[in-house]
């Protein structure tokens, strides 16, 4: 196996006389995918050599030719001129102060890192990054409760079956099933809400375990990047990825969300359901059979739940068992982070999309209803009576039976079948085979009826809008 | 493959006429783990009752035999002469009804159920256990911080090594270890509490997924049974298993904390370390080398962090993609929670045994620490002196190599010898080579020396007491 | 925390002094879980026994003594009347020798584990019982391809709808679904038989870790418990569970192939669907609804499948990152086994009993298929007359959102309207509108017509008794 | 939300009349990863001409044409010229066939996909892509157990402490500690030579679901890609990804074996233990601490194995419950077995660049060794006198007590503390304290004697070499 030289500026340089193997290096450099938090980086160092400008480790000048080189690095980065030289630059971290000594010097450039770790500088780039991240899912999320919210509102009349075990159950309000996910997707935001200021807390200033040797103002700094506290304990701050298990755990447990409402409606967009027509432009077709229309982004969010699932379990073994502090095999919290945040921000977004233009096809969930889904309400006419439930699910089933073979729908049964069953029916019996009656009987809190459902409206705006904890 | 006559009372009797599997019988029945939660579902059932009273459903007799009869159902259950009928008792919920029925009569039993659904039966029971667990785990919790806190106190003045990467980098206190867990194991803390509220919310008036149709007041009941609030939407009621997820993710990360608590005692506790001995109590033996004393509670504690992930991946594999409502799959969410909680809840208590009772090895922590750790030292010596970090790292690193090629240990060498490596090294360079003096300047918010660690642990004990959110 | 004395016949009793905490004694023991393979045990004990009595260990008098001794324990276990000792027996390897010592005193008993640690002890006993069941779990999953295929063969005359999405793709034979799940079974055998020569080896006689000192011929009581072979190294004897992993491995493969074909059936039961029928052996109804039948056992297989994979992930998670030899977080590895080869086993014998006694429904099935399934063969019409497919399929595309816009299914288009979108377009088209047609064309190996499918058929029964590799 | 106008020439151009959204197009196209197996997809469609070819489909010249086009296309791709269109080519398949069209004119190009889907073809080229990478990881795996074989053969002079528990247990030769992971890796070869042959199986010819009807000679197309056999059920071929779990289950397990490994060989390279020094090549050092030398290689490899199980848990969990055949949700199998393949090949031979580098440290080990290591050898001095084992167990704690309270090693107590404790030792218990000698007497197979050691590094070499089932 070839090796090659060793770098000469390589960070721990004055010491190592051997040379790399050059997969290791490829296996060990992160720069491909750390360069995405170029700019939080950069504004860590500025705000660190700041603190460190109070301290007498920089002067003035100096500090002033670090920010004012690293304005230049910024530029480069968001223009697409910076130049990553391989095999030199192994993370961000180096290649932004490698270009920083091209541009003022290394004399001054290579005071920066004074009494700073690449294991609090990582920390602390990292978390800047994700909380900016988190703040963006916050109002994706908030955007597919809101449409979610608004079609409840506009499309609350139309009537469809509820189902259970995937068998028709009870009559229920279209709107009320939408509302059964946005309950879900409040929860999520709710726990988002709490995770970010978990999130946002300043590692920097831990050195690389001990904590600065110069007394570094460890609150200036957070105050400038924004943190909301630091965390205390140096050894902590270095060591801890929890930050980003967390944001793992959050993002597979909305995935499941998502793929539970995905799944609902791949099955009510089938043929056989037929309650909803998805948007072309969510719908893909195939390319054999000229007559299908698939709905793949459905399919796709159901399928990447497997994938942000898996960010999260494979970074929870890679941290567990750890012995403290840090250890190389953190790095894995890196592309985990990334792809399971990309990944979920795309589906919220992709699932509001397919949500704002998706057709419901009310006559399709209208004609899905069918009598036996009122044997509960023909149950419950008995206990009105003073019937003992109990007896009157029994009664109720023996209608349903008497139905089946009889080979008619419930409502059909003549009165005399029915007191034939038990001799308790009555006249009013009918009134018991209305969907809308139904229905409407579900005026407890968080039931069917319209006006429970435009309650649970009004409660699930406002937990949106006025971030509550509870609804 | 032959089948068994179904059961009279079935819940569902009325309807079928096949007989059932044997073994689909004990593959779908639940008592046997259900059973744990006979007094949450007794005291439902009460609460139900009770509301159903006030609208009529029941008359005050009727209450009041139902609750007589229930208070003697729990005395069964606690003074452990309730029978549990095999074959007939398939679930708590069943059992309890029917035992009730023997006692009071069918007559006034049969009409305990109305207008409820097992659907959220199963979900107010779950919830009220898992809270009152919740509640457990938050005390044994703070009873494991307490330990860490007082131990972190009194032995503040044991020095040690530090490392990263398993590799030793600078000096620092045993406290400053300690507080590194607890800052973890605080998080802990915070996150449960977040957790319970979430947990602590009242699906029953849900019905199977309409909602009650006879006027139920929800919230009289959640009030009565100490819930927090409702769950609104009566189809997210009876299907969110999510109050588990949430629960069995937390305890898979409060688990991996533990587990790199353990990892870093069970290396301290080696031969060759020898830093920590393990209280006899916590130790095991060998059945066939007599010398052997093993850290088996720590290797236990490691090895059950990956139990309660499991719990977790299952569950969310299980809930993953199912249509909404109830399904039957989520009966899956019952084991993993007992199963998750115990195993975590022994953990705390077990992890809280073991650093209560260790032994710390003052000389021997003290004796691992070598001069190449103050290395760091050395260079921020220079740092002072105006030498850019980059470079004093360098010359540091020179040193460090001369002391290896010498074969002595880095304070040994003569000032000539640094001088020759440097020139700007002076007399007081040799401050340098105190541990003392190293860990003391680590005196950062966050840093080793001793103020910094004083301060820490008041810090764990504000949050730990006051529930503060961040600290 | 109240710790209690330690027992005197604790395995390692000569050194400790210290008491044991009564929840670190129940943390520790697994007697009441391993007891489940005390035959296993006493089986190996006596080989081993054997073993060293031809070696000089023990003499043929006390060997005997110990044969006999263990038989009667064996009897006790087989009777039901052994006593576990709580506290004392903390696992099935200690109770065992202590009953023994009772029966025939503890100067022979005692010589019984000479040479030997419970780390190979365990390993043996865990590897016969699971071999055992694996043989099991090869019958189990042979019934499941039987009643597969007979189906198949029965019903090989039923249509349906072939989907792609779920949504409907081609006609198929309802018998080529059912095999498309036989060759994901047959596959999950040919990997069970691959797996159980790699359970099936001895570590007996590798010690704690060094291997046996005094010669015993590990061959000879490998033959004697049918083992295949040795594992050879005795480090890698001890430590070694991936025979465990691998099989919960393999069963979560399995399941997950079970869970994909209860979804199928799941959807296929509802009453939009309606392709079968469950027996009511293997449906439940509701506590509340008198019209619902739940296709429970497909829910639990379904929901089981996720309960299987989180036994694999939390072994995986305990196993990995562990240094060498025998740690005791391998005890994680009973209960996962355990576990996962219970449900799996159960859940292939239900698989199998819902398989037997469902109802097709082949007038719904047939009535589910619909002209637009055609498409394809409509554009292989045109394919037939040297038009290139990617037109073809444009072409059909264009018929299919013809019959659309009129409103007609495609095959009531007159050939004028078929014509005017394209001219090729002869009289014999509509023979392109016969379901029976399209399925018989496809006489490619695999394909859905009546010889492929019986070809299939034929395979898989060769597979499965012949056990050959490939099919 | 925006939307584009659909492209042209989407494959299911023909239908659709709404937009895309771009992020949707992103969300939904492959081509950023699947073009890995551009060669794979023109192989493929090579073949598949031929085959339409034989049976009057293509022309002679089609075919030729077909043959010529796309050697052009392979070598754009290979000389990096190949320009892939954004937004039009959404897959390689697409986009190849969209080149190739270019090339020979859309006449006859339009021809290519005739009786084939694209559901049929991604398996095809997922299938003979793995199976080349699963050959080339069996290459990197022979080479590792060729290094480990070389070092333990060179190396088995060195003795060292065997640890269980990673407390000192009994010594052992090095090289019998490097063969105990050799055993590990054989047989993680002995499952991939399983493996391949279940990967190596054709799906091509399935079509969408239902098997080619034009009469394609599957068994000549799977011939000429050099596939073992076909996958009968045209539906299974399309639906079936359990090579890609198959694959990930078998990375996943490997991958523990090497965290094992590289958990031990951590530890080994600690200043505490010392036994083995990394190579410069395999060593990263610190930003901050110009001391440090630490094992990234191997934290990485460590890390890492919870990487490649994190692919195997997302792709389960996205196969999980989905109905048959294809549903988009596989798409999610691309970038697991991408990413899965990658990491384990990079990691196999990392693993085997460390091994080849590192130095051991014999006189480090050695001093490990301590007399107490030898109590079960002074336990098996009694059994030799006839005692029984048990008692000598509890005699020898005794010594070890004894030694431990006196302050001195185990081998500098007189015979006569001995004979105090025990009056049965005799003046050649001082043999008993030789670490050589007890290495020695464990001479049963798979012993760490000499020459157990040897036989086993001869039954390693026969395994890897002659591809033989057991060792």
């Amino acid at each position: 196996m070839a090796t090659s030289k060793p770098q000469e500026n390589m960070l721990w340089g004055g010491r190592f006389t051997g040379g790399l193997d050059p997969l290791m290096v490829t296996y060990n450099e992160s720069i491909h995918f750390d360069r995405t938090i170029y700019a939080q980086d950069i504004k860590g160092s500025i705000a660190y050599a700041r603190a460190n400008s109070k301290i007498g480790i920089l002067t003035a000048d100096e500090f002033a030719a670090i920010e004012k080189g690293f304005q230049q690095v910024l530029k480069e980065w968001e223009s697409n001129t910076f130049e990553i030289k391989p095999g030199v630059d192994e993370d961000i971290h180096t290649a932004n102060e490698r270009r920083l000594g091209e541009i003022i010097g290394t004399g001054v450039a290579g005071k920066l890192h004074t009494g700073r770790s690449r294991n609090d500088q990582v920390a602390t780039g990292m978390r800047l990054w994700l909380r900016d991240q988190l703040r963006l899912l916050d109002e994706h999320l908030t955007a597919l409760l809101r449409t979610l919210s608004a079609r409840a509102k506009a499309e609350i009349s139309a009537l469809m079956p509820g189902y259970t075990h995937l068998q028709r159950a009870q009559p229920i309000r279209w709107s009320h099933w939408l509302l059964s996910y946005g309950t879900a997707f409040a929860n999520d935001l709710e726990r988002l809400r709490q995770l970010i200021p978990r999130v946002n807390k300043s590692p920097l200033g831990a050195g690389a375990l001990v904590g600065n040797p110069f007394g570094i103002d460890r609150a200036a700094i957070a105050k400038e990047l924004g943190f909301d506290c630091l965390i205390n304990n140096s050894m902590a701050a270095v060591a801890d990825r929890d930050f980003v298990v967390e944001t793992l755990q959050w993002a597979s447990m909305l995935m499941t969300h998502i793929s539970r409402w995905a799944e609902d409606l791949i099955i009510y967009s089938t043929a056989e359901f037929g309650f909803v027509r998805l948007a072309d432009a969510y719908s893909t077709g195939s390319s054999l059979m000229p007559q299908k229309k698939n709905p793949d982004s459905l399919e796709l969010l159901r399928g990447k739940s497997g994938r942000v699932f898996g960010t999260m379990c494979g970074l929870m073994m890679s941290v567990k068992g750890l012995p403290s502090t840090y250890n190389k095999d953190l790095q894995e919290s890196w592309e985990t982070m990334l792809d399971g945040v990309k990944t979920t921000s795309d589906s919220i977004q992709i699932a509001t999309g397919v949500l704002s233009t998706l057709t419901i096809v009310p006559e399709k969930m209208r004609s899905a209803l069918s009598p036996d889904m009122l044997a509960t309400d023909l149950a419950d006419y008995l206990v009105r009576k003073g019937v003992p439930f109990r007896e009157t699910h029994h009664i109720s089933g023996r209608v349903v039976a008497l139905a089946e073979s009889e080979g008619v729908p419930m409502d059909k049964l003549s009165l005399q079948q029915l007191q034939e069953v038990d001799a308790r029916f009555g006249k009013d019996v009918m009134q018991c085979f209305s969907y809308e009656e139904s229905i409407n009987k579900r005026t407890v809190i968080g039931g069917t009826s319209e006006q429970s459902v435009l309650q649970q409206i009004q409660i699930l705006e406002n937990r949106n809008v006025k971030k509550q904890q509870f609804a």
